[in-house]
């Protein structure tokens, strides 16, 4: 079971309280190597988003109090942002930051990553909380485990391609 | 009482749940006008903020949404900022908006303000919803309530000239 977790690892979403989503995921590299993905502007182009877009970094100020702020492209040509702000950055072991499509403006998560050595794996948990239980039920209808399997399977590829 | 109330309405500040604010006020204006003062960016610099503070807007696109943020002045010189984003504006009826206070980026509460018509006055009920109780209560011990009691005077004051 473990090596075939190892070769193909997936996130698990639970809800554990009406506000809040939890998400898990085994990285197969070391800690300080994932939180130095996380938090690098250069590197999020390759990995930040579903299969088929690019994610342009805009502002990505990773230290507390700081903005970040992504442009999505589609294949289609269309784009669309995300932004937020980080309330905490503590390396290499935890990230709190806001969480807004800009299509839905106004309608802010909490996201809080959490980084556990594993040794020679990582695991991640990311835990978003909602003002109200209405937004955190829009954020699960909207497709977002989809494109976050997508994330971070392209998340275990360029980790593989960064040790090769 | 009434006329008493007519002459120096102060707002009431209460706490109906563990993440909320809820503050409501009397203005001796109808609400048509009450409301317009809410959204004209033109007239934010002669009300909003306490006493000895000057707000200056730099973003106000006041619909679904669309952003706003002020820059507060202060007396000795200094400045802090102000920002978020309207989540829904029904004329003359209700504002839904976010709010966010730089120096605390990504503590983000959801402010949604009615306006009840009473004839020649107005109810403005706002309840402020947080993630958390914690900032709720930073908001609550942060002295809001005396900035604000000064905000709704200055308010008063200019409802009251732009009648004379």
């Amino acid at each position: 079971m473990t090596s075939d977790q190892a070769q193909a690892p997936t996130a698990t979403v639970t809800t554990p309280t009406d506000r809040e989503i939890r998400i898990e995921r085994i990285f197969n590299a070391p800690r300080d190597r994932v939180f130095a993905l996380y938090t690098d502007p250069e590197l999020i182009p390759e990995w930040w988003g579903p299969y088929g877009t690019t994610a342009e970094v805009d502002e990505m100020d990773v230290r507390t109090g700081g903005r970040w702020r992504f442009v999505m492209h589609n294949s289609d040509g269309s784009q669309t942002g995300f932004r937020g702000a980080y309330r905490e950055v503590t390396a290499p072991e935890r990230i709190v930051q806001t969480f807004e499509w800009e299509p839905m403006a106004g309608h802010v998560s909490v996201d809080t990553a959490t980084f556990e050595d594993l040794g020679d794996r990582t695991r991640v948990v990311t835990t978003s909380i909602f003002h109200t239980t209405e937004e955190r039920d829009g954020m699960l209808g909207s497709g977002m485990e989809g494109g976050l399997q997508e994330t971070y399977q392209r998340l275990d590829a360029l980790l593989e391609r960064l040790v090769g």
